[in-house]
């Protein structure tokens, strides 16, 4: 029978390994209260790199560097010429950020090669990668690693991105000897990529779930608006004769949340909100506010985002303001991932006797860069904290986090048999 | 006949000498831009005060200073032992202010004294003062002078006041010299106090009305609220597992805006909303407001005050979030001018041929200390620019300002004859 065949070349995977590199990890870029800092490309995340390719190297993984820094180990299958199976994430790191976002991926990432060529080798070769710069917090450019090997964003482009000191990312690259010349994946596709990350939210946690089979990465939709109005005295200005563009901001924030109930899958958030001149006494002359409009469905955005400039002109218009800007900042569209690899992640789920979910990814990730070239799937684990993350108290409990990377480990090899 | 030989002797206010008086005076303290600043107390304070002493000197008056620096100056009366008739305001200002408010009251004391000294004395003295610091700004207590003067505030605690640099207000008056031992009003109360005052509001210039009889000051009312929820990712946290306390703020300054609806007479203002942290991605955890209420009836004040801590407990507990401050931050109680003299004003607005106004003034002025000890009112003139006031754009014809002051001068000179 296929399936006991494939299954008694599944390794298990070291869940103690996994936690003891999760802590080790940490402790590179370890700020003062126990939280993690390291940005892109600076010295604490190429010592973060230099250490996971070292573990690699204990595998027996050869490894090289691509055009943007990318991280390839590959741990040859019986039929090195096949196309590999990839896994992979980030170590890069937010300012003040937590120990799992990216790091949970790699070091699951090595794990799997670990015990893998400890070993049967399956046909395909596994490889592992650690994108360069998956978060943009230093060059302002997220998912730059993953793009440009995806072929969605121009090397020459991203190598000449600055940071806020003038740093280049070529001239980055170049100090931590992470300049290479191992070709672009889109120019050699992997047969499937797979990628195991904290949830950063509290789906699982409140659903009593460790583990989910995310279906794909929603689209994100952000726009910064400003409603103009008068700035008058509150005490020598009747209420009719008012032009508060801090009403109109409160009533076109309440207009927004409505949206949710017009557009199914739809979320709808407003992080910033600000009055000016922001003084008691003074009505306010302009408000700002951001809106940042999500959903798994690109028809469903289109449609919200449209809606958005007629509701603040109308919302404006109805407090006596103008709508003065109405600028989109940002867009990324839905990332569905591969049905047939979602459902291979939603059956190891089941066979370790759990209840299935499948989740929307809310946060980007390198996977969604990946869809473009290769079917792709990702394993979400609980996250603690309600889900809190880029910041300290972003917490998986070890158990979970062996589960997620045992259920890569699975369909990895079940792919690399292929 | 009374009422002609009263007339009689009512001066003609030279309008031509108050417009060069208040051009004068707005070139002390004038910004690059063309505003004033004149921080109470300051060497360009104190340069305006005494170039407003010097044309008062000029009509005859007898120049004195009390425990808070305030300027008297009396121009004695056929009987000068009756309680004079007092006319004042201030000629401090805010940052970046114009050139009417405050001024246009102690420069038309000027022009009614200096008009009176050329003609027919009335029975009773009539006085100028010049309040010290009606604005606050700089020691952060408005309307110290007068609240001296009056005997609301102790001369002692107002002395030792301290500006951000340590200075206290003693010491300014006394590097000014301006520390004199004059008795303070509340010791001798004046016969009756009058002030003229550009409106820093749009009734009378859409009501095409130069001038208005003010009824009294409105009570005010400010308070500070926090509420709180938890800042969650906007793409990790589905919208019903969320405290949004930006949605929260957004809910409540609706139902603020509404209490209008059931308190006769209420003004609400919200100036400041502010969302923490203010990430376009992040729901906010934390939302600050604050809350401007004013009305002319006390109780209605009361009314709405009380209403305010069990809206925003009830709006927080809806969002799931808490209300973590809710304090008053300042209140003044309202303060009704006397209505025979209110009606004096309206009389002599009446018989210019002139719609009467009555109006509430919504922004503190000296004058509303000045009901504690003795009649008062308050002439008000028309504002240009919408009456925009506290800026370089506040603004008052010439015309207007002259009508505004001949009306005090004729009520002033009314009553210094009974």
């Amino acid at each position: 029978m296929t399936g006991t065949s494939r299954r008694t070349t599944t390794p298990k995977i070291d869940g103690q390994s996994l936690w003891n590199r999760l802590d080790a990890l940490s402790k590179i870029g370890e700020t003062s209260d126990g939280g993690v800092t390291r940005l892109a490309l600076t010295e604490e995340d190429a010592q973060g790199r230099r250490l996971v390719e070292a573990w690699l190297a204990e595998t027996g993984c050869e490894i090289s560097h691509d055009a943007i820094g990318n991280t390839i180990a590959v741990l040859p299958g019986t039929e090195p010429d096949l196309p590999p199976v990839l896994l992979g994430s980030h170590v890069d790191s937010v300012a003040n950020a937590g120990r799992f976002d990216g790091c949970l991926g790699v070091l699951g990432a090595v794990e799997v090669l670990r015990s893998v060529a400890a070993g049967t080798r399956p046909r395909r070769s596994l490889a592992a990668a650690v994108f360069t710069d998956e978060e943009g917090t230093r060059f302002g450019r997220d998912l730059l690693g993953s793009s440009v090997t995806c072929g969605l964003l121009e090397p020459a482009k991203a190598l000449a991105t600055a940071d806020a000191d003038g740093r280049t990312v070529e001239q980055e690259l170049r100090r931590h000897d992470l300049l290479g010349t191992a070709p672009l994946l889109v120019g050699r596709p992997p047969h499937a990529y797979l990628e195991t990350h904290v949830e950063q939210g509290p789906v699982l946690l409140r659903g009593k779930l460790p583990v989910a089979a995310v279906t794909g990465v929603i689209g994100t939709s952000w726009t910064r608006i400003t409603l103009t109005g008068a700035a008058a005295h509150a005490g020598a200005t009747p209420m009719d004769m008012r032009r508060d563009a801090g009403l109109a901001m409160a009533t076109l924030r309440l207009r927004l949340h409505a949206l949710t109930e017009d557009h199914p899958g739809l979320t709808v958030a407003v992080g910033a909100m600000d009055t000016h001149p922001g003084q008691v006494n003074v009505v306010p002359a302009t408000a700002t506010l951001t809106v940042d409009l999500r959903a798994p469905e690109e028809t469903v955005l289109v449609k919200a985002e449209s809606a958005i400039r007629p509701l603040a002109e109308k919302v404006a218009r109805t407090h006596g303001c103008e709508l003065t800007t109405c600028d989109q900042i940002s867009r990324t569209a839905p990332a569905a991932f591969d049905p047939a690899m979602v459902d291979r992640v939603a059956e190891r789920i089941s066979a370790h006797g759990l209840p299935v979910r499948r989740l929307w990814s809310g946060a980007g990730h390198d996977a969604q860069q990946l869809t473009t070239i290769c079917p792709t799937a990702m394993v979400f684990v609980r996250s603690q904290h309600d889900g809190i993350s880029h910041s300290r108290e972003e917490w998986s409990l070890p158990e979970d986090c062996a589960l997620g990377v045992q259920l890569m480990a699975e369909v990895a090899v079940d792919l690399a048999n292929e």
